[in-house]
């Protein structure tokens, strides 16, 4: 946590006096903007620690899961609490384990994440303020419901329009389909990733031009299938859309990195830029988990000619966190593909498997679409 | 629940064969439909108990709390399981205990109710399908965020646009305000209520007129100047409505069903028709919670002139459920309020203090409006 501390103390130090307020900066111990609203706990320290606070008089042990997993105190009137170590800036899972069971904290909104509605708790990160309300121009999310024929079901898919789509009736625009990870739902890039305000404060700024997102559920059927013949079909009949591969991308986090990779990227007639976050697909994550990658192997069309393959790529993105397993393969990768011809941009962020990377890098991989 | 089965049974046997399948009646223990997606628990049988199973090899005692306790046996595999009684049609939140603390089922999708996000499971109707998905044009729901002078804060209210109102860019469009119950959001009545898929039905059978419909979240500061100086007026400058109180509903569950009275019936200038659902302003909530009810104290306009009264309010609509411990005082109230020459309609459904009644009355009450 020392990098996001320091800088504060000695500017103080340096001031002589108390540090202006710096946006992610907490001066006193504050309830996490991720709680059930007025709810205490959990509370976020200035040196972001978490305190939590469970109710519970008849259990035999409380603990808070947030990766490592730490044990609360009983007090006297039956409340169990206690603190984490200071926590990484961004959003965190967590569970509360009482008396061995995995459940959830009611102090805490619900996310649907690790395949169940999880708790979790936001830690502000110093300085950073591209995920956060501004007083801009507001987008919506939609919740488009459509039939899918192959799974033989109502689908709901996201639609995230800009604050400006009701004002230009005659205008159309690009699409970004985005897609979450593994034990994630089509609410994650919303609920959990903010993907809706951080396109609000990058069109409000000019740093993107207006778009479309749509994130859906990838964990189904033969997801290629629904996204080119069901989901594209339907947002395109339903939106204004710039229906081409120029004004298409597919991103994704995890499982839907590699979704974009195996869908997106081998489909250049539909999308023209990609973005791979934080994707197991290269390896890091167990042993077998996935072949050794290989450029050959992975992107032959590569190898063939990486003027052609350059040509129908406008923006190829690959990012990975540095505290995430995966990092040093996806650099390795990353690094094959440059070494292939490939105009690739890869990118390391501070921070693990988690959702800060993943912010980060849908909020530098819109400014570079459509361009 | 006899009254759901019997009819089905004797159908079986004078036709001496199996009876055909009617919507809503199960044929074998079937997944709860609120149930994350591929769960297996909880189950529901076709006499309507539902089977819950939790695994929480540590724990001491386990029981589920869906208003009745109903404990848990725990197996040898430390996977505790156990049968409630038949349960009434429709959804209903429930709790799991673990020795003594009251958490959610990771089986179960969570709804904000109770102050948290609780589980829930929803238990079908025989024959009733009013609420379900049907193969017909599906409008969407829209997160509008708008900010909050009053809160000084950015908020969100939920927006139900029909399936034709991208097809028809000149046309403009009657608004409904429907506002949840103590403990839930702004989601409720879209999650819980389906009043998307109650109107998508409806308006596909022409049962109701096209409609917007409008969900926001009124357990927050002085609710009536944020519904009508902030809420009411985002929604006009963003969608098409007819911007007069002929073309302006409000209802709401509960909580939200005073507010309906307290904030709709009492601005005939904003809004012409009025739905309280299951009120416990009328009293039968504990003793004191509530003042008698008088329609002089409550209504004087009323008894002023009846005829007045009646002219600016098109739709005056009450409803309770039957094992609401509010029915006797409500229906004594809409009995008091007829008798004070009121054009009220009031309507009583089976069940308790719980969603389907609530879905019922906004099915019945969205066929009287804006005709």
């Amino acid at each position: 946590m020392k990098r996001y501390l320091i800088p504060i103390v000695l500017m103080a130090a340096l001031a002589g006096c108390k540090p202006a307020p710096v946006v992610g900066i907490l001066t006193e111990p504050t309830p996490a903007s991720s709680n059930v609203p007025g709810k205490e706990f959990p509370k976020v320290y200035p040196d972001l620690r978490a305190e939590f606070q469970i109710n519970a008089p008849e259990a035999q042990s409380v603990a808070v899961d947030c990766g490592k997993v730490y044990p609360l105190t009983k007090g006297e009137n039956g409340i169990w609490s206690g603190f984490t170590e200071p926590l990484e800036p961004g959003f965190h899972y967590y569970f509360i384990i009482v008396d061995g069971v995995r459940t959830s904290d009611p102090n805490s909104t619900l996310y649907f994440g690790c395949g169940v509605d999880a708790s979790a708790i936001e830690i502000p990160e110093a300085g950073v303020d591209f995920y956060l309300d501004k007083d801009v121009p507001r987008g919506e999310v939609r919740m488009q419901r459509y039939w899918s024929p192959s799974m033989n079901a109502w689908r709901t898919c996201y639609v995230y329009v800009p604050a400006e789509y009701e004002q230009n009736p005659d205008k159309r625009y690009p699409v970004v389909y985005i897609q979450h990870g593994g034990g994630e739902d089509e609410t994650g890039w919303f609920r959990q990733g903010k993907a809706d305000i951080i396109l609000d404060n990058l069109i409000a700024a000019k740093k993107a031009v207006p778009m479309l997102i749509v994130g859906d559920y990838g964990q189904a059927g033969d997801f290629a299938q629904i996204l080119l013949n069901e989901t594209i079909p339907t947002i395109d009949a339903n939106y204004r859309t710039i229906p081409d591969a120029k004004h298409r991308a597919m991103c994704g986090l995890s499982f839907g990195g590699g979704q974009s990779w195996s869908i997106g990227l081998k489909h250049p007639e539909v999308f023209s830029s990609i973005g791979v976050f934080s994707s197991g697909m290269f390896g890091g994550v167990g042993p077998g988990a996935y072949a050794p990658f290989s450029v050959e192997s992975q992107l032959p069309e590569l190898v063939a000619s990486a003027d052609a393959f350059n040509q129908v790529h406008d923006v190829f993105y690959i990012s990975c966190g540095e505290g995430d397993p995966r990092i040093e393969h996806t650099r390795a990768a990353a690094e094959a593909l440059k070494a292939a011809g490939a105009d690739v941009i890869f990118k390391a962020w501070p921070g693990g498997h988690e959702w800060q990377p993943w912010r980060k890098s849908l909020h530098e991989f819109a400014q570079m679409l459509f361009k």
